[in-house]
């Protein structure tokens, strides 16, 4: 078709297709927002390449799909109790944000985790406990979280859902990189305090996950002349921080600390709504908390989230599903993956 | 049947029929109010008129079919984000009405729109994020919005459901209307406000769509003797205001600044209840903030709405259904026009 | 059987039975309560009586069946507003009662209102507002309702869910029967008062319809020996007063000021919960604000209500049925009734 | 294989089977925890005993089955009303907890429960009622349930869920063991509180039933070295204190005074998750207050929902079911057991 397999075609002259066939398995480039007016629909043809060259291929870069997730996914145990699968914590929401963590609380509960507690801010409280039954609340600060204290014990932690920018955001952050928990998925506001700290940056706890959509990436690490080099500034960056990125597009990338970067093919254009970023970021979190180890529980998080988008899409339309659709999709992309 | 095509038979005899047949296509006569008891069902005939002769016809007024709906929708590209959907605003709400505010939100949100804001007073707050965790709030006045500053930055802006009538609305109608935003939906207690001001009438921003039933339509622009003279007078101020006017009524007649009247025929008795209009007015700013142009905004807005009552009328019968259950079937509303 | 048709058999020698054949129409003892041991299921036998016989018996005492509820519905014209559907009043609830006027509002708009006013105490505001958007709130005294003025303009009003039995509630009862409103439904606290206070009792506005279960109608009007006697009683005090009286119970009876009777059967067991008599009131409310005439809109009323209710326990069995749930079903009653 | 039956093969040699054969009757090994990697799936295979050694058996130890539940329901009086399904209290939550009042709240109900006070803290007024429309609320303290005064005259008081361990909740505990009301239901921090206050624990009413889980026993009565001791410290503390143990795990048994224990075997590993008993402490205060006689309350509350959990997890899956949706198909466990 003309296109580069692996750098931009930005410049360059190629075919404008509606369908693109490719043998064995997809490239790199058709995986990118900037040529799909060239690639459309593309289609894999499997030309009998031996495995050992595809598994040399995956090595780098791999399409996440159904028997990988499927090997991911776990088996609840019938002698288990609530205590086996965690107890998660969200750090989310401001006056005027908190369907934020509605969502991100939905999200995490669904994931299959035991328990959740949300920090929030007291103009959250009703909201939240209306909303969300099942999960409990710690109230910190009044319109904006503040002074949370110290909230060791949790299995992991989700933080940023509507938490907004005000004066004391990127102190609360410090705080809780000083905590003693461990497991942390940024996203949303936590991603732009971080963004305007770059010595905040510098002090993410290791292992931890980061959830920007590219404007989010950009504003923390800088713009990219094209989707290539923002995907190989992301590899430096995850494996500098020694952190997972989660790259929001219509096909995810989980880049891991050691560079190997999976590509989501779940999802659709009914997601680019309000609220489904802050889903995704309950969902990692819940998996974390249920001992899902990385980059996996990136990984089935995403995928999960996306194949709920899909179904959510065939039950309420592209363009009138809404980010509490999705959610009530989230069972059955479960027994999808486990029936 | 004795009716005149275009003008009122009032005062004359006609047929009182159950069921009117009509050659090739509908008269004007039969989408009027005041004929419903001579005209009943009106059934077309085909009789092999040319096609220019239609379209002539056509020129003046027509039927919104699902052929030009589905010629208007616009697909969403694979690729796109949230941030491609545009960012839509609603003013609205007061003491005692917030209603309107939840379901004019679920309406623009379920027309496909990536982000909202709503402007409400601050007893709206919890009852907002509890009923659409998808939209944001911004908080402006206590029992009624006041005081909302610069709103710059949002697609289009809905104005109206729920504001009341107290002093301070007529101040920020104007406060609005001369900020940077230009695409603006008034309805409801905007409409009134506007009724009781001739002057900020005249003052309406080009090319802002109104969505009054007959009342405030009357209220407005004055009483007239008749359904034909009403639309005539219709025709007359969209074009001396430069404005697109939604005339709700069984057929929904859209009239453009420069005369041209489309006449919806989706839609039921159902309907006739509280809120409904609410959700049109949210559809319509929802529309438009995917920058659908006017008057297809509209029409699609218009035809939707209907479509969505129609089966809401199935599934909850006529008497039952209510504006929430109207907007639980927009989805499947859209899917009937896009599968 | 044993049993005498129209005065009790209590102290009587009667056959226990699972199943009781009648000739031609069902016996008025069939319906009472206190009978029940006695006569297990019923089935009516065609013998072949005149027509006439029939007719008379009719006079008095008629069981409600379909083809008498499908000849009451009245068509929505496909021309109408709102408006058309008239405005209704609903003036209930208190601190911690504020779910019976959840129920009560969604069993009015249900019924097919045009428009919707609640009156609640200011406790009751974010409750209302979250749950029925659909419905306006007015605001008047805060953990009860007090001092709500002159409230004109309605075409029925409901009074009486959850308004609680304080100091006041007899003067609130007292300022709306000189109100210009005359279209009432009393229920639950508001027959509470009026039994306590029995000169007010005989002040209720004539064509008032009032809905006391066995015990609220003892109250009011004194202990009855038996279900026959309870059924006189009920039939003089309708003519005394010059009102309509729903007399809660399985076979739901409803009595006129000439002193007709009209049984109800539809409903199940699973209706004798918390919640279901304030539906009831909304709907009745809610039909006569449609203009149904008296007493039609009470048998539409009671109708449907158990068949909603009917609906109700097959899809949710008779144990776990909510109030909430036969909201639900209300349109699926419409459905089987208009279609 | 290899297991011992009634007592612990810790530190013995036994095999690890997936499914596991056994004559006439499961033994109490293949429901304990600690065997569960021994076990796997077991079947029981019927080689003819006598009926009366079964009996013998069953004397002591009984798995609870279809048959035993379906003769302990109660069919519902067609003439019956609200009254004659009793009025149960809920005393329970506290700040940031309130959603396990929800879910206690609508489990009672949805055991078929005539009438519901839920007694709470200020802080969950608008919670509960926004949520539960069909429960009546009494506030007593702010954030703490606190001076709820006499509470005499409900049929059964379930007590417990989400009330928090702060400074009062043990004078609460004897405020209500003092009370004249005598049907109890005692669970989460109640029991928490009893633990930490062995004489009160002491004056626990006779006939009250606790519903603890393992950890919430172990803090009352002591640790035990494995399953077989644990059961067997139940059944002694049973006895002891006068009190019904609904000892919650995979296979909850219910102990008697007398020492009978029943093992449930509906429920699932999706049912792992927070709020799942307060769901149960509803149901089963729900139960006793339709006077249903113990033990059976608390063999059908638990058998109902296992049973509601097993569909939900049919219907959600096991990962995402949450205790919302365990409750909403309660109606659909009862109609299992009554159609």
């Amino acid at each position: 078709s003309g296109l580069f397999c692996d750098k931009s075609t930005s410049g360059h002259v190629a075919v404008h297709a509606t369908h693109t066939l490719s043998f064995q398995a997809a490239k790199l480039a058709f995986l990118m927002p900037e040529n799909n007016i060239f690639v459309g629909e593309f289609h894999i043809l499997d030309i009998g390449l031996s495995r050992q060259y595809e598994d040399e291929e995956a090595a780098v870069h791999e399409i996440i799909d159904t028997a990988i997730i499927k090997a991911i996914i776990k088996t609840r145990n019938k002698f288990s109790h609530k205590g086996n699968f965690g107890h998660a914590a969200l750090i989310a929401g401001s006056y005027g944000m908190m369907g934020a963590v509605i969502l991100a609380a939905k999200g995490c509960m669904q994931a299959g985790t035991g328990k959740l507690t949300c920090y929030i801010p007291s103009c959250g409280y009703d909201i939240m406990q209306v909303s969300v039954p099942e999960a409990m609340c710690k109230v910190a600060g009044d319109k904006f979280i503040e002074g949370i204290g110290n909230i060791a014990g949790y299995d992991a932690t989700g933080i940023g859902p509507g938490i907004g920018l005000q004066y004391g955001s990127a102190a609360l952050l410090n705080e809780i990189f000083l905590s003693e928990n461990k497991h942390f998925v940024l996203d949303a506001d936590a991603l732009n305090v971080l963004a305007a700290d770059k010595k905040l940056l510098g002090e993410i706890p290791g292992g931890t996950v980061i959830t920007p959509h590219i404007k989010e990436f950009e504003r923390m690490f800088g713009a990219s002349s094209n989707d290539f080099d923002r995907l190989q500034l992301a590899i430096e960056m995850a494996a500098r921080l020694n952190i997972y990125i989660i790259l929001k597009g219509h096909y995810t990338a989980i880049i891991t600390p050691p560079g190997k970067v999976y590509f989501n093919n779940t999802g659709n254009a009914g997601m680019a709504k309000a609220g489904m970023g802050d889903i995704l970021t309950g969902m990692v979190t819940g998996l974390m908390t249920q001992q899902y180890p990385l980059p996996e529980a990136a990984m089935l998080g995403v995928y999960l989230h996306g194949l709920a988008g899909d179904i959510a899409c065939t039950k309420y339309s592209q363009q009138a599903m809404q980010a509490s659709d999705l959610i009530n999709c989230i069972g059955d992309a479960w027994k999808l993956l486990t029936q």
